[in-house]
């Protein structure tokens, strides 16, 4: 058997799968298994287990980051592999999930054809990747590339007043400093894509180009609050009919810029009383494309725009930035071998942007960083309907696997 | 001098006022003196003085209405005056006020001239108009006249969980149901206009026509909740975005019917999360105008265009009736009577709809009813900076001393 078709071994991945699927399970077809919560512990224990089934050294840092390191000929920079066994309260199965167990399977198909590669490889389990118990999230990479302060992260609290250290130490996974992987070649994460575009597409790989830029905007609309019986309307300054002039606008753009993405997701309208006008709103706008500069003009278009509705409507409009966020691009080296992977086993595969923020973006900051995407059926996530197909899975798998010989210089 | 030109005791009336806006003051030029309140019981208890004080036979019926009697020479149906004491939490210090405070004038003006009428004149100070402690509005006048049952006003509970029932008994105000005022000849009730017409058109006096019928939806906008970063714009069903554009046309709508008033005060959003595509939205409106059948036709064409727009945006509609409340027409007996005073004593007026519900509303439907709409500064209410100026409230005081005269048959 030539090394070029080594594949992984599907059962074994859809039963350690299945193994993680009923551990934290909603009962419905998902999971709800929060960062550093008991659910998240069981977890972690078996996975710890497992690492070390694999003859694996397994470190804990002091975010709680999980380490298992296969030894290189070199004890030169890793290979790192991971994602992230965490989920949301009302999660699927998949999701981040993936990226770990295929790094799993990936160390275990090494290991039983006792090939050894130039370069360490290292599986990775990152802490609240989610941030949907501790935000903001990714923190466990954001804390060992130094995108957080470990204060910052330690201080951090859940909707209980539980903070993050607090709850690391309650789990009994509070690690050292000096376990953080620091010496890293590449990382690669193999990730749910969570959008529809693999699916529509009936494209099995996605070769991820990298993490969309990311700006958010808190919108303020100031009117005047007053009684909807006896103000007239040419009396009026309802500051929700202004922003709801705003929030067609801010759709609108995109029609304006291929590829822009805007999404008003969170508003609040005071006093919210039926038989008040409305005195005050105030609304996010989320804008997302890959090119900087296009992200700008789109927001500074819209600044124009959502002025001039202001002026017509006399209300005042104040605008605030949440947070630029830049696009990470990921490393031609790590994408063309997921491209070659690809093609030398067949699978149908695009390139394409990831819209949602992994532990690849900060990852990317310390190695060379690509990510490869499986398709989300109707491109549902964050939901027990999430679902991926076990061929896709198994493809996924067999193109990290690739990917990794490739990189850590198995001589393929 | 002649009766035609009696008149109120400026200083008189406003020494009462001063009264009034000492208890339950904001401190800061408003009142909060919620229905049955501590503050509420100080001001009727002082009230309830000044009737005796002018002779009035008094009585508390079984919602805590007050009414203060004077005889006329028939013991037929009375000329009832009055509104009502309670405010809003952050209220103003005139509203329902002015009413009850220009009738006591009115009494002690007619005493004072030793005048004697033919039907007996009643003071009224109504329980709960405001709606601000106990919900819906006017349960007072809508006990009296059976629009409410009183086990129904009884179960009603403030946000602390306190009945109306005790409440009542509490503040020492349970009185008898065989009190409630029954042989009704007029009710006439003076108020602030709470709305800009009459300042803005430099008018004293507002001869009401009736009160608005007044319609609630509820509009529930339903598409799919998904995430902001990995749908395409083209995948969406964003309810915020359809809900947008509806709310634009509630709006413009009034551009088509003259008069129209439209008004979408209260609007929650789900998830309500930057970075998620809303899924659901909920949003009311509130239509208003004097012609039933020009009212039901807006809501026919709304109801079309936002069909319309639920189809483009792929989003599903359902829009639930929360009430139908018909124009209340007050009667012309009381209307020419406040318009042959104004005129008599020189004062500018105009004729208007209410926009808000008043106690005349549910008195129409008992007694020939009518209001006197005396001007507030900007149309602000509700509000610590409500403002009526002391001439207007001289001249209103005095139109309602005339009418008075006029509909008890006082030789005038």
């Amino acid at each position: 058997m030539e090394k070029t078709s080594l594949k992984v071994n599907r059962e074994r991945l859809l039963e350690t799968l299945k193994v993680s699927s009923s551990i934290g399970s909603t009962g419905n077809g998902g999971l709800n298994r929060l960062a550093l919560s008991e659910a998240d512990k069981n977890m972690r224990d078996i996975f710890v287990d497992w690492l070390k089934e694999e003859g694996l050294e397994v470190r804990i840092d002091d975010f709680g980051n999980i380490y298992g390191r296969r030894k290189g000929k070199k004890d030169g920079p890793s290979v790192a592999i991971g994602s992230h066994l965490d989920t949301q309260p009302c999660g699927g199965k998949y999701d981040g999930i993936l990226g770990v167990l295929t790094a799993l399977e990936v160390i275990r198909v090494l290991n039983e054809n006792d090939i050894e590669t130039e370069y360490p490889v290292e599986v990775i389990n990152f802490t609240n990747e989610e941030g949907a118990r501790f935000s903001p999230p990714m923190l466990g990479s954001g804390g060992i590339t130094g995108n957080f302060s470990k204060d910052f992260i330690y201080g951090l609290k859940d909707d209980e007043g539980i903070s993050f250290e607090q709850a690391l130490n309650e789990i009994n996974y509070m690690g050292d400093i000096k376990n953080r992987i620091t010496n890293i070649k590449n990382f690669i994460e193999l990730h749910i894509e969570q959008g529809p575009i693999l699916h529509e597409k009936h494209k099995t790989i996605g070769i991820v180009q990298g993490i969309q830029g990311n700006d958010l905007f808190t919108v303020k609309v100031t009117g005047k609050t007053n009684h909807a019986g006896p103000t007239p309307m040419k009396n009026r300054r309802d500051a929700l009919v202004a922003a709801s002039k705003m929030i067609v606008k801010v759709n609108e753009i995109t029609n304006e810029i291929p590829g822009l993405k805007t999404t008003v997701g969170k508003m609040n309208v005071r006093p919210n009383v039926t038989n008040v006008i409305p005195g005050e709103v105030e609304f996010t706008i989320d804008i997302r494309h890959e090119d900087n500069d296009l992200r700008s003009h789109a927001f500074e278009r819209l600044k124009e725009q959502l002025s001039a509705i202001a002026l017509m409507s006399e209300v005042e409009l104040t605008i605030t930035t949440d947070w630029n966020s830049e696009t990470t691009l990921f490393a031609p080296a790590v994408k063309d071998a997921i491209k070659n992977a690809a093609d030398e086993f067949g699978y149908s595969a695009m390139e394409l942007f990831s819209g949602p923020g992994h532990d690849s973006k900060y990852m990317a900051g310390v190695a060379d960083t690509g990510m490869i995407f499986v398709p989300s059926v109707d491109g549902i996530s964050h939901n027990e309907q999430e679902l991926t197909l076990d061929d896709d899975i198994e493809k996924g798998a067999n193109v990290l696997l690739h990917v990794v010989q490739k990189l850590a210089k198995d001589k393929l």
